[in-house]
């Protein structure tokens, strides 16, 4: 069998384990990337785009941030849309200057894999990590490439590979302990070649349910319905999709999305999920294989650069010092920021969607929250603040 | 029939009729306040005892805040317990001096007989109403006093009368929108021979559900303890009642609430309600016979004299101008901070409450929750500023 020697075994080529390889590899230290699917795939596939303020200066001080400092979109603010009416929630004025930027996950992926081909080190991809083992004391990750079973012995392993990957799996059921919630809809999201007309992201709350319209660069659209979440994609023609977004995004004074041709669309349930600890022995969770949020708070990229970036300093601070401190605290660290990651998910998420077992009274409160979000600047400020990124500890 | 002519016929001698006939004779403006209890029941009813700096503010402008002044306990903040820890939200630095008077509801009355006794202006204690006519015409509130029928002849009729009251019955069904939301618990709450060990109220958030501490006096504390809608208080001897008290109350620096005899206790459910619009021809809904909200965020009287101060400004511009846009506008200004409490009621009470159907995901976003609210200065002051009550309009 083929055998890798290396300091840090990463499982997962997504912006948690491409993200930490790159950290890494700044303080000098070697890794190993294996990534189950292809490049091609990992590149292509459509997921989150509102960079933190956090995760951008992350990028920046680290190096890889040039396009993204060139074609980012930097939003000052949301609107948020009910009864009719847009309201602005400023970011900069309320936060001291902090922002998001507009950036597509594949786009930060594919700024990763780039600085990762020029460190020279390892980055696999097609190679499915198949079973982690010795983790109490020689951590090994034993895959699968090109047919024939290879070997990374490692001092450390970073399950960076989601929640259904096999590093957290590996973790016995009696060591973990998973935090939960299934909500009763989900979101039905298309990407369309119209050129955005908010240049803001705006999110609607009618009676119909949940709209968000958002955009990936100047010429894409990118918009999402609340749907039920066994509902079938089939049962969604072009027709219908834009009756329903124009139906609950319009406002009074006008304002609708343009429309164009929707070149892909998809249905994704929604749950919030925590496992607790994030480490066992000498394997790291990070990101979506410890943590799962509802996409409405924007936070599941953002959350994931924030735990790698502890994890690459704490285990610096391990080869450079021999202690052990920050490794141990990794786990503690990183839970207090997943939970008010998921506070915040689950309050705009309640506050924007309808339930199916929600009543008129829960609709009227919804919209009372939202007049008063969007009217009190002590509650414009607490939602300002969580959807810039709260500070990183 | 025994006939009376006046201008306003007020049913209801709680705060909320009170208030409004008190308010309506400071502008020379005559009325009938009709009450089916005693006044000794009246007075000794026990219920809210936290006044918002809005009505604190309208009894003395209004020449009833004498004696609140000297006895009423002004608190500057209050604290909310999770996890064994007690924190501070300081409500008069982060209002900007506004803050609440710990007050009974029953002292509120109490002053307001007393006033009403002293303007020389009808009063009727055991004067039940039984029957409001010609609202949109030639109001007349048909009520029984010693075995008979009499009849109040009037511009316009009050209804303070609470949610079951006469009333609102009178209003079509087809013309009111009922909204409404049960909560899945209820509150115990015991009255105790014992001196308030906290000069603040404490919120608290426990694995075994929610407790309050609150106090009356010098001299009597006031507690509560979440239960089930339907427990017997039968089962909750006094012995139960302090364990769980405690249980739920104490942080781990020794705060613990002290113990007493038991002069009372009771349990009340907990709901939510609103019904639209508060008018009705020439009758006005004011306090709860318009509006029910749980009792966590304190607002049940302070909306009442809130409603009221709004009711006797408009009978006021009415009788000075002949103009009767004030008196139409009523319910929509009205409402707006209704709805504003019934936000700030179900948030304090979900944040707080372990829901029956909650799971450990629900509990730790609790935590955080309060986590979050106790640490970041925006949600320390939208908490602050809602609960000293928001700007009258």
């Amino acid at each position: 069998m083929k055998r890798v020697r290396t300091q840090a075994g990463i499982v997962g080529a997504g912006p948690a384990g491409l993200m930490l390889g790159h950290l890494l590899h700044l303080h000098g230290i070697d890794s190993v990337i294996l990534e189950r699917r292809s490049e091609e795939y990992v590149i292509e596939r459509v997921r989150a785009g509102v960079l933190e303020q956090g995760t951008v200066d992350l990028m920046r001080e680290s190096g890889v941030g040039e396009r993204l400092g060139r074609e980012g979109l930097r939003h000052a603010g949301i609107y948020l849309s009910f009864g009719g009416v847009r309201r602005h929630i400023g970011f900069e004025q309320l936060t001291g200057g902090r922002s998001i930027t507009v950036y597509g996950q594949n786009e930060v992926v594919k700024d990763l894999i780039a600085a990762r081909r020029a460190s020279g080190r390892v980055l696999e991809f097609e190679a499915e990590a198949v079973r982690i083992s010795g983790v109490d004391s020689q951590p090994r990750v034993v895959y699968r490439k090109d047919g024939e079973e290879c070997e990374v012995v490692c001092d450390f392993v970073a399950g960076c590979d989601g929640s259904h990957g096999v590093c957290r799996q590996a973790i016995p059921e009696e060591c973990l302990r998973v935090y939960e919630r299934e909500y009763p809809f989900a979101w039905l999201g298309i990407l369309a070649k119209a050129a955005p007309s908010s240049g803001e992201l705006v999110y609607s709350l009618h009676e119909r349910g949940f709209a968000l319209f958002s955009m990936r660069s100047p010429a894409v659209t990118r918009l999402y319905l609340q749907c039920a979440p066994d509902e079938d994609i089939e049962d969604w023609p072009d027709e219908r999709l834009w009756g329903e977004l124009t139906a609950r995004l319009s406002t009074v004074d006008g304002w609708r999305p343009n429309r164009g041709d929707v070149m892909q669309k998809g249905i994704t349930g929604m749950r919030s999920s925590v496992v607790e600890p994030m480490q066992h022995g000498r394997l790291f969770l990070a990101g979506d294989a410890a943590h799962i949020v509802p996409p409405t708070g924007a936070k599941g990229l953002n959350l994931a650069m924030a735990d790698v970036r502890v994890l690459a300093g704490a285990l610096e601070n391990y080869y450079r010092t021999g202690r052990q401190e920050l490794l141990n605290s990794y786990s503690d660290r990183c839970l207090r920021r997943v939970w008010q990651a998921q506070r915040f998910s689950w309050w705009m998420t309640t506050m924007l969607h309808r339930a199916p077992d929600g009543n008129a009274f829960d609709y009227r409160r919804q919209l009372a929250e939202l007049e008063y979000v969007t009217s009190s600047r002590a509650a414009m400020t607490a939602l300002a603040e969580n959807y810039v990124g709260l500070p990183l500890e």
